[in-house]
């Protein structure tokens, strides 16, 4: 094996500029999937991906998975391109997943024309997420190939185009193509994540889940006007911001009983995690422009970003919202608030505990108004133990490549993606950035850094040679 | 004078249809202040009242208080009409004021046509607010002209046409005319609001006055995703809930200390007031579709109302508004509330308290958050004895119209123009109402019974003639 990594990193060197004209190609497709003027560039792209791919000798399938209303306009989603490249049982099979799409752009950022800055710097819309990666893939394949290098393992892979856009008909393809499509997969890496900080690479093993609320309250029939009600009826807002008041503290301590009682307490083992970590709050505070971090210690900052339930207070439906003043009494409002959940909180429990603690609120205000709880989504988090050999694959290809042992790090938000393979193939999952924390995804000037494209490139290969060696029963 | 009055009685009494025909006439005018297409309608409204007051002998003034902007369009303002009718240095002077705009209406009840319902409904936009009480005044004096029958006062007026629209430019122009056309007023009557309920006539003595909050709190220098922020830095919808939920409980009772310090207390005589009002509990929870009052006795709804402050909540800025689901952290948002304020509290006072508690409570909190107050207007509430006599003179008049001692009343929202003329023009002010709580102002199918218009018409009529057999020193 060490023989064909060496050989195989040594051209990919050889081929950098090589590999960043083509992705100056990709960037220059304007696929932003949120724009319905821009649907047939999404599917263009789409179809830029099967081409390539099927002139390497891969299978490809590609699913249409139907329409959309976008802007008033009845649309096609673009294709979900499924592929498969190699055949052989004595082979693992990895399926990778990336998305082809990309965030809408300010014109003028002239954000479709690849710019190398020399910093090393490649400022494109869509260059770290996911066009680089997808493409990581790709020249990986076509490196392999050109350069006669057996290719370790088979791979398929699931490329979609509305990853911006909420992955809409992604899931049911999925689901429907696990024990067709997807058969026989061994372990599952995404590429669409991003560094800690932004000079040490990292693995990711997990994610927290969201349930999302809305609090409703209503009064009176109408809207009425404070001069004359004022004072003289029970305030749907008053009772609202009471109620929002009771959910947490300043300090993002999360009010509600019985909510801590769910969480993984931490091990000595996971404590360790925490050491050596690229991340700092004088940097963080810098990107927040006003220090307004609750905690004192970088390991709590991550700690509730990673592992701890969170709960946000997002807005108010129903109430005043224009600037100026309007001397309205709203009679029907709606809070709308979300719960960040980590193992091993349940989201059913953790909407019966919202609930409870809302109504015993509400009863103890004396209101005359009605309150309703609505719990509007409810997705699971996602959690992998770094010990398992996808991630020890991983993490012996990142020092292959960089030299030094990558972070193991968790996320905040959520990937949906990540749980529906894990649930419905029943294989691990791996998250193995490419990209750098300031690469800016969905900013002004999005960028990878040339060392980033290049050294993933390599990482990816790295990556499948370890899983081809590496026992993924152990 | 009783001869005179009883003569006028029955005039009024034999044009009732005439009259009707000229409210079905002004009607037909649709002069919506705040439709940029209708503004020649409104124009012409003012026009056609100047030529009618022309008629009868009045010297008009046409002031036109300049330009706005409206729908990106640049209008003229409508003009305001001044008028005097005599000039009688026996008689006294009675300034009245009237607005000749109407509020937008659906196109589905054909508002601009004046209907005449069995009932004795006439419905049509403006026909209580407020064409019907200006041509109130105008046919009285046409209906003295025209038998012959001595006029008891010099009537001087002030019509506008941007009322429904903030009366724009208006109150530069009283300011500038206290000295100069309001010279020799001795009183003043305003004819646009209405009766407590549906029969029985009232005086009105007291308006609420408003001071508006914007409560602000800035965080981060950006929105932030609450995946990965939530939970590591200090919320401002957070700490925006805590603190209005410590303005006002859901009773209404407004927590800031020192509010209540200001208010007038109750007098014997006041309490006297409440006896035999025209107004219920079971008509008001009907109104509001729910029961949602919070008081048990209707005088207390009517202090709360009237001549306590009251605090409302209406909505907050820079958060998330719209229906469904945003996981954001806004980065600054700002609460909207305002104080209704009464006999004696300085809207001074009430700001310097109002900023004093908000920031004692953000202080307890603990944030890292910033917080500002900001007192965007202090409108002074308006309060007259109703033992002026000229209150007393509209007492008496219209106890000679209904047969009934009228309702005292006061009401909880505010009518600028009233503290704008007693300010300027140091005189007494009366609010004398036409039309009955149940008009529908602002609403679809406004309409006044013709009971109140043509009983109205003989009111005002009567009001100038007590007024000249009232000694207004006294």
């Amino acid at each position: 094996m060490a023989n064909t990594v060496d050989k195989y990193f040594d051209l990919v060197d050889q081929n950098q500029q090589k590999f960043i004209e083509t992705l100056r190609e990709v960037v220059e497709i304007p696929s932003v999937s949120s724009d319905a003027s821009k649907r047939g560039e999404v599917v263009r792209m789409g179809e830029w991906l099967q081409a390539r791919w099927e002139q390497l000798g891969a299978q490809c399938k590609r699913i249409d998975p139907g329409k959309q209303i976008l802007e008033g306009e009845e649309l096609d989603l673009p294709p979900v391109i499924l592929g498969q490249y190699g055949n052989d049982a004595n082979k693992k099979t990895v399926l990778v997943y990336g998305h082809y799409d990309v965030q809408p752009a300010l014109l003028e950022e002239d954000p479709f024309t690849l710019v190398e800055m020399d910093d090393g710097r490649l400022v494109g819309r869509g260059s770290t997420d996911d066009k680089g990666p997808i493409l990581g893939w790709l020249l990986c394949v076509e490196t392999h190939k050109q350069a006669g290098l057996d290719f370790p393992v088979n791979l398929k892979f699931c490329f979609e185009g509305m990853e911006e856009s909420g992955s809409e008909g992604l899931d049911a393809i999925i689901i429907d193509q696990a024990d067709k499509w997807f058969k026989g997969t061994d372990v599952v890496c995404i590429s669409d994540n991003y560094w800690l900080g932004k000079n040490k690479p990292c693995l990711t093993h997990g994610l927290r889940g969201v349930s999302y609320f809305h609090l409703e309250v209503e009064g009176p029939g109408a809207d009425l006007h404070s001069g004359v009600f004022g004072g003289t009826v029970h305030e749907p807002m008053v009772d609202l911001v009471h109620l929002l008041s009771k959910l947490v503290d300043t300090n993002g301590r999360i009010q509600i009983p019985g909510i801590y009682d769910q969480v993984m307490p931490v091990t000595d083992e996971e404590e360790l995690t925490y050491e050596n970590l690229e991340f700092s709050h004088v940097a963080l505070a810098t990107d927040l422009k006003h220090d307004v971090i609750i905690h004192a210690e970088e390991r709590d900052t991550l700690k509730h970003r990673w592992r701890y339930p969170t709960l946000s207070i997002h807005g108010v439906e129903g109430a005043f919202y224009s600037p100026g003043d309007k001397t309205v009494i709203p009679a029907k409002v709606k809070g709308k608030f979300s719960l960040r959940t980590v193992p091993n909180m349940e989201p059913k429990r953790v909407a019966e505990l919202v609930t409870a603690f809302l109504e015993k609120e509400f009863a103890k205000l004396g209101s005359k108004n009605r309150m309703r709880v609505i719990e509007t989504h409810g997705g699971r988090w996602w959690y992998s133990s770094p010990n398992h050999p996808n991630f020890v694959a991983g993490a012996r290809a990142t020092e292959l490549v960089y030299g030094v042992k990558p972070d193991l790090t968790r996320e905040g938000g959520s990937i949906p993606v990540t749980l529906t393979f894990e649930e419905n193939l029943n294989v691990n999952v791996l998250l193995l950035p490419m990209g750098a924390a300031d690469d800016g995804a969905h900013s002004i000037n999005e960028k990878i850094d040339r060392r980033n494209y290049i050294q993933g490139i390599k990482l990816l290969g790295a990556y499948l040679h370890e899983v081809a060696v590496t026992d993924m029963t152990a």
